[in-house]
């Protein structure tokens, strides 16, 4: 079965994690947020898709959710020598993933293209769709002015308000999700929102020009998965940023702002009173244990997302 | 004083350190060979400019002679994983010296204001200056065909015959030094060329463009040091390119190469016997020790080379 699942964070990447898992029976084509992706040391970093790359590649350091597991930091501590900006770190396995895709993409390949080498050198069988290959950098809007996403959310460590959200392409004009992401969309048997940050992970996909025609026109079930269980975030500051953007935190906040775009909504069984105000919204409710703990966790859930789905 | 130094490898980083230990009294501006230059992973890797700064700066792997002392190689192992050509080995910290300098580069520093940063930040009190900041690559003639010049040297490890050399430069024109090259061969009391392969890393720097002109009418006193004792290189391929390019392997074939270029020929005191050789090819004949075993004989030599200079 085709799965399309868009993801960035923590969440999207382990429910990415419980599809691969399903083996054969998935055919998963993961949309990546590239809002995140951030020049650091005149190379190309991108968090969401390189979490993905090393969850799904077995190399992901699992207690931090980012980076290689028994990864070094000297190129690091010689950034600090030659006097760079060292809030962002990069580990040196991780710099080497930067290396490449830098080096690939100068030479002419696309973001796209550079994805699916290093996902199969990796031997990742799920394919990591980058959603777009053009410029699309989420700015917030904070009390503190306007940062760069990784402004905010490495350098400041999330501690100012935010108020809003704009995506910054090239050209000023509005980037485009690839064609490979909108086929992915049309052609899945389902398409999934995964748990992820609703604001700043899930949001810039969905700014794309072309994805909401896409996702409203899909033939597919849709399904959103809630990533605010009993109000909170399980992890990085959606719950925060839901109540500083004027949004109601709870599972049903995030479901009105997926409405028109899911059949679905799950929300975990600690949220099961919040069913009638889903159903409210035109989407039909699914209750779930949705923490995803550990792996076994991670499968279940995405077996379960697979129920009924022909 | 004002000393300019020819270097490039082993033996002339060896001096330049030598002259870098006598601190205050001498002014030392070192004329870098880029002919080794390379990218490596899409980044400018330029090994005799990095031997220099590693020394100068306390940071070398004293028992390679090139590289950053105790280095891990996370990102290499990495770089394999990815399918990348594996045979030029970068360590973690050489890799950030190589993305330091291909970051400033690219936002529009030349390789003599990007090394002069990095020499800077490092604690270098000596000038490094990169012979040309125009493209200038070795590339050596073998039975085996034409290789670039680290294909030569680190893949095939020096096994091919080298029968002749040449320089690729960008516009197919010759390269030319840098007016900082050619201003410190002017100005300085003393001008070295140090104990370095005569073809390939004092080569390059002859080849540029002014170099041969600025050293004829140097005002300073011009010195060459040979890197052939007793007929043989200390360290790597002279002797053996020496003798497959046609010269003679011993001081006076060195010697020969720098006809009308120096003043005066500093030979071992293993080679004693060939001053009357070295003094008919118009050059002052001076015997010393000049194997640098340890700091002290780096100094050693470094003062011995000032002596007799006002």
């Amino acid at each position: 079965m085709k799965v399309a699942l868009f993801a960035g964070g923590t969440g999207g990447t382990k429910l990415a994690h419980g599809f691969a898992m399903l083996g054969n029976q998935v055919e998963l084509s993961v949309i990546a947020n590239v809002g995140d992706d951030v020049a650091v040391h005149g190379l190309l970093v991108c968090p969401d898709i390189d979490a993905l790359l090393y969850t799904l590649g077995g190399l992901i350091d699992a207690e931090r959710g980012w980076g290689v597991v028994d990864d070094t930091h000297t190129a690091h501590a010689m950034f600090a020598r030659y006097g760079e900006p060292t809030w962002f770190t990069v580990g040196d396995a991780d710099l080497a993933t930067h290396i490449h895709r830098t080096w690939r993409m100068a030479e002419g390949a696309s973001l796209t293209d550079a994805t699916a080498a290093m996902a199969s050198a990796l031997g990742v069988g799920a394919r990591i769709l980058p959603a777009t290959d053009e410029r699309h950098r989420t700015m917030v809007s904070t009390d503190d002015g306007e940062l760069a996403f990784q402004e905010y959310f490495v350098r400041l460590r999330q501690q100012p308000e935010v108020r809003g959200v704009r995506f910054a392409s090239a050209a000023g004009s509005r980037a485009r999700a690839t064609p490979a992401v909108l086929a992915a969309i049309a052609t899945s048997q389902l398409v999934v929102i995964g748990p992820s940050n609703p604001i700043v992970s899930i949001g810039p996909i969905l700014a794309l020009d072309g994805v909401r025609t896409a996702l409203e026109s899909a033939t597919g079930v849709r399904l959103a998965v809630s990533p605010i269980i009993a109000g909170q975030a399980l992890k990085g500051p959606a719950d925060r940023m839901l109540a500083s953007m004027g949004h109601e935190v709870s599972a049903a906040g995030v479901a009105r702002l997926y409405a028109g775009l899911v059949d679905r909504f799950v929300i975990d069984e600690a949220d099961a009173a919040l069913a009638p105000q889903i159903a409210a919204l035109g989407m039909e409710p699914v209750v779930l244990p949705t923490v995803m703990r550990d792996d076994s966790a991670r499968a279940g859930l995405a077996e379960a997302l697979l129920a009924g789905i022909a």
